[in-house]
């Protein structure tokens, strides 16, 4: 029997064929770990964003959105401790010129004698250094060290740095939350597993402000929603875990801190850290830059530097579960499909027309239901072989809903609506195709209340 | 008489106190030609990204979507030309050290003798030497020249190399697009203007593959349906024209380019440019990668290279566009208001409801109606002072309705609907706000023709 578990390969091998992910600069081999997001890729990405961008901010009275710059004032990463901390520890092969993560040497290779690991070879390491994993660049004409910045490490610093622009122009209190997409760069040794872990990737972040003494209540609550939003969204529960983290594992400016963890083929790994950050942050700024960053209460007259709850998402890790997680083979062993099983808001493309025949009439009248969805459903047409091979390349895409035009149509202006999970067919009116489609992809709803 | 044109300081002022636009890291002092996007820029931006989304992709069955990596492998930018070409011709001073750009002396300053330009100080100047606009940074652990890498200057290059790929995976043939937004940076000498030239900016990109032969109409095309996007919008016609390039100023391999021009408060500027391209971004990566790219047509079993017609627009200066255009003041000289007449689709609070006083069951009954419409428009809700002012606040962000919420209205569920621009004032009843909204805020219908 064909093993039908999903592994990383088959989700590598059905991007790169279907169109969700290529390899970065292909044909010149490709760059390390860096990846492009195809048609299909683009949209199911673009709607996971736009998820979690309506179910964080436009649907909520308490929070707002922010796009900070990729390129910061280099002080933000000394205030943030991303200079002095955020670091590998290296070693250096005196004799292959080789650098090795000092506290993974076991699990590398001597690139001129792969058998033996760095070290155990003929070579002499030194002693381990600290390697920065901000990427530097320089800015303006002259490349000195004046002219250095960085490529974020993170989006959040970003929201922390405009907290009193957003709160005089945007007129918010505590509780409320800012929030931010955008790129982050990490120049990682080890990248690797597809979109899991690269060193150019998209974060969905949030930092929510409270008063201090209500950051427990507010805690639970981000740490318990984001896990259910991935729920919502479908992903298998089973495949779903909370993971609190011990206090040894604790970041010393964490005050609490949880993984939303997914079983990917290659194990439990984390999707999104959910973090008590308390005031250290604001604090870190307010030193920094000597700036007054705390908040006045002009109805309690108190002044406070607010906690932060933080939720910090990986948009391309997150894409990747949903993939992963969609992804199925089912039927006999004789007549196998593959079969994407999205979340129809998150489908790249909602709803294929399909003609019988690539004649009588019938293309002309599929096109003309093409151009009927189109406002309503992101659509596709497809003429080409025989109609259960054209059914089978939708569910591979993960295409909630297939419509096959044939003479019948017609006739009496209906349609066969097949459902890809169940593969079932029946025959209803055109006049109730947007109906029927724009209410099967709607968002789903997520559980009420908007505060502990 | 007050001065009511528009300028860029007021456009400058206005971004920073209503949240549309702030400074990068203004706490430390800020960082040369950086903004961040506050809680309305973000939206606004969003809603111009969105817009043109939806009219180049989604709403089109010729074109797809595409995002490549930023970091892209460093052979994409020799066989570009931008290794070789992307430069500015600098000259540095041997006294003061500082770097000016060898054509653009008459407008720099000396920086020690701010009264002179670069070489009439007593400074001697260096011959002129070329300086690469990319910015350049070091991938993986070691800082050798072999790990260099740059950050994109285009995006139009992940879109070229990845033609076969979404050729062999989406099944496109030509006439067909292939289009992406994203950031892209440039070391600019001298950015500025706010939004306008600044190194870290976002494209919104279109390559569209034609068979050579048709491209002069495809050209043509594209270059008034670009116009034509943003009359659309609501950009007033007098302040944009297409200018066609002279053959002096065409770039060695365009066979035909034009410009997109908004007249800003600093003069006629570039939002997009449409060019020709031809053949010469495939073959340069033919000649650089020794692989095929070219299309074979199945049909008519033709072997060609497709010709380029590209539209490629600034996401970033095009928001400044809406909203230096939206900028209006008016009203007697005694009672000035300040409105921003954004198009309703691309506003980024379509509607405010206001209780008239904070007391008598107003509030409760405002804040159901917001619930009621937040599923269909970005709403926002405001109780604090007088109407007249609450209505001059949303008037100065652009927000095209207004509710107001009075004691009739607990009576018979009506409210005050006030316009933006008319400021006119009607009665109407709740159970008709969602459609007269969700109307008033649908996208413009471009014109139709989907082909020369």
């Amino acid at each position: 029997m064909a093993d039908t578990a999903v592994t990383m390969e088959k989700i590598v091998n059905l991007s790169k064929r279907r169109g969700f992910v290529f390899p970065s600069s292909e044909i010149y081999g490709g760059l390390g770990s860096c990846w492009d997001y195809g048609p299909l890729g683009v949209e199911l990405k673009r709607n996971v964003k736009a998820a979690w961008w309506r179910d964080t901010v436009t649907s909520r009275p308490d929070i707002v959105g922010l796009d900070a710059s990729i390129l910061m004032h280099p002080d933000v990463w000394v205030a943030s401790g991303h200079v002095s901390n955020f670091t590998d520890p290296m070693v250096d092969c005196k004799l292959c010129k080789g650098r090795f993560r000092a506290d993974k040497l076991e699990d590398s290779v001597c690139p001129k004698k792969p058998s033996k690991q760095p070290g155990q070879c003929d070579g002499e390491l030194t002693e381990a250094r600290n390697f920065n994993l901000m990427f530097k660049t320089h800015m303006g004409p002259v490349e000195d060290s004046g002219a250095s910045v960085y490529l974020r490490p993170e989006t959040a610093q970003g929201i922390f740095v405009n907290f009193v622009n957003v709160v005089n122009s945007a007129r918010m209190k505590p509780p409320f939350g800012i929030a931010q997409q955008g790129k982050s760069f990490r120049n990682e040794i080890t990248p690797g597993n597809f979109l899991f872990r690269t060193r150019e990737f998209e974060q969905m972040e949030l930092e929510f402000f409270v008063k201090p003494g209500e950051d427990d209540a507010w805690y639970i609550y981000w740490r318990d929603r984001r896990l259910a939003w991935y729920k919502a969204y479908g992903i298998r529960a089973e495949r779903l875990r909370l993971r609190d983290h011990g206090g040894d594992e604790l970041a010393h400016y964490a005050k609490g801190c949880a993984d939303v963890e997914y079983e990917f083929p290659i194990g439990w790994q984390e999707l999104e850290g959910i973090a008590n950050r308390t005031d250290f942050d604001l604090k870190a700024h307010i030193n920094q830059s000597g700036k007054d960053l705390s908040f006045f209460d002009a109805d309690s007259k108190e002044r406070y530097v607010p906690y932060v709850i933080e939720p910090s998402a990986g948009a391309d890790r997150s894409t990747l579960a949903f993939l992963v997680d969609a992804y199925d083979e089912d039927g006999p062993e004789d007549d196998r499909r593959v079969v994407l099983r999205f979340h129809p808001s998150l489908a790249p493309i909602k709803v294929a027309v399909l003609p019988l025949m690539r004649k009588g009439g019938l293309p002309e009248k599929a096109q003309e239901i093409v151009e009927m969805l189109r406002p309503h459903a992101a659509v596709s047409y497809d003429q080409a072989g025989s109609i259960g091979r054209r059914y089978r390349r939708q569910d591979e895409i993960g295409t909630p809903f297939g419509i096959t035009v044939d003479y019948e149509t017609l006739e009496d202006d209906t349609v066969t609506l097949r459902d890809r999970d169940s593969m079932e067919q029946k025959r209803v009116a055109i006049s109730e195709l947007v109906d029927i489609i724009t209410k099967a992809i709607a968002p789903p709803s997520l559980a009420a209340g908007l505060a502990p």
